[in-house]
């Protein structure tokens, strides 16, 4: 029995999802409208907390950031000896901590790469997340059995491809292609929002502007959460980005000047990512049985370098682009 | 009689929609196999730039601005005494700048924002510039039959619609709008591109990191040249983004170690610039007649509050969202 704790745009299309599967599945929103509607949307939904976790082999906690500490201390007592507990929220080092202070052994840290301008059961729908690119986290201490029971759960009844991860490069890698992407959009909103020539500015705004603050449009509360949950990763990555700007703006002043300076290299650097385009991507697998943590350190290892498992049966996963196994 | 110096992406693309709508235009490149692809292509093309500018009531430079100054100094003796010169450089203050250096009194400086990523005669078109809003730029000692003569062409053989502007308003707004979203989207490729988790970020990137770094993935010499040309905007603008990620980031370490700081006051900036989604733009238009250089002045300053040009006839132009006038 898989056990949802929270039935938001994520919780929901999980729970939707799994059940659509064939798979046992309960889940249990704080919110009594919710769980409603839940029920309506024909799901099994529990009407306490306690109710939904009772003989659950895995709990799934599908609440924001900000409930997760809270979520865990309410659920750690309820589980059963062997009961397995992840998530789904955006950042995974402080996921961790939360669980370790609630005192949660059995955990395994999950992020679907899917959704984040909707919120709401509402939005949810059983075709959100299948095909969706999931990391998993993992540490030292992560147990061969509760990991390969959430690759279990990802890879087949959700449908999804996992990056095995350590918390630390899933956190860094996610500041660098989400959290300071959201940041810089905003910047851009607010550069033209202060400027004296704001309404020529946005009359004469075309693709670059539009592509480039899109996500600075959504809801600034849910894009703040996310950025601040991640700020041991994504605060000194600002501060290289203005260290760039500050030596690019030199360079241009000095350039203006008639002086001699390399401006060339700042648009240079991207280089290799560029040519990283169009680039043929291996479907060739490789097969690893899950044995001991060694094996999952060694899957963090790949996953580091973008290989992805993309199925698990029998304690054999099958992982994709692994060049290091 | 319309001369168009230069027959790359925005040239080529000029000369074939003036043709197309019955106006005498002809044009001339530097490169003989543009010569011939362009009369290949049926277009009136001269040999020499001499026998283009012949007899030119109207001249554009359609040429790299790079390639600007030279330009202007070829093209100067060559001139009839009311020829009007115009452009479409992306920058208007230092191409006003090499217009007097090169004794060239009646130019209107002119900007259509249509097409960054192709370029070359092969990818010009006759349906690029239909439709396009452009920004036309005015000083002082702008003559009023100048001014109407290339507005005639913009909103008239071309189908655009002209944001009238003095330079430094359009170098500012382009600044935001195109230059700096370039640098960012150039920024965050390169924190990737030099990041020990490069490949599983770029496997983790969604739409935030796509939409951000589109633009970052095209020519990036074109891209410099861009920002080198309107370094004197750009460069105080990414000394501001430089000082606001620092406050954000020291922001984040002071709420990571569970200060009690303003992290919202980052995100919410832009609150007015999102309030502007939506709002319905009004289609009334106010008629002005153009008859001494304070008319000119006073389209700038409309012009810097988001009104819009949309026609001209017998020297009178029809303005849209004109609060001032």
């Amino acid at each position: 029995m898989i056990a949802v704790i929270g039935l938001g745009l994520l919780g929901g299309s999980l729970l939707r999802t799994a059940a659509g599967a064939g798979a046992k599945a309960r889940g249990w929103d704080l919110d009594a409208a919710t769980r409603a509607d839940a029920r309506e949307a024909g799901l099994d939904v529990a009407e306490t907390v306690g109710e939904a976790v009772a003989g659950a082999d895995l709990v799934v906690l599908a609440v924001p950031l900000r409930a997760m500490s809270a979520t865990a201390r309410t659920v750690a007592p309820l589980l059963g000896p062997d009961a397995v507990v992840t998530d789904v929220g955006s950042v995974k080092g402080p996921v961790r901590a939360a669980m370790v202070e609630a005192g949660i052994t059995r955990f395994v840290g999950a992020h679907p790469m899917a959704g984040t301008e909707e919120s709401g059961f509402a939005a949810s729908r059983a075709n959100l997340l299948p095909g969706a690119r999931w990391a998993v986290t993992v540490d030292a201490a992560t147990d061969v059995a509760a990991f390969t029971a959430v690759l279990e759960l990802v890879c087949g009844a959700l449908g999804g491809e996992v990056s095995v991860l350590t918390d630390g490069d899933h956190d860094a890698a996610v500041a660098l292609v989400s959290h300071v992407p959201h940041v810089l959009a905003t910047q851009l909103l607010s550069l033209v929002t202060r400027s004296g020539v704001r309404d020529v500015a946005l009359g004469l705004a075309a693709g670059s502007f539009r592509d480039g603050t899109r996500v600075g449009l959504t809801d600034p509360r849910k894009t703040e959460a996310m950025v601040t949950a991640n700020a041991t990763a994504v605060a000194p990555v600002l501060r290289d980005v203005a260290e760039d700007l500050e030596s690019l703006a030199s360079a241009l002043e000095a350039a203006a000047a008639g002086q001699d300076v390399d401006v060339a290299a700042f648009f240079d650097e991207p280089a290799p990512v560029r040519a990283l385009r169009g680039e043929p991507t291996t479907s060739d697998t490789v097969a690893t049985r899950l044995t001991s943590r060694e094996d999952l350190r060694s899957l963090a290892v790949a996953g580091a370098e973008g290989a992805v498992v993309v199925s698990v049966g029998d304690g054999v996963v099958q992982v994709r682009g692994a060049s290091v196994l």
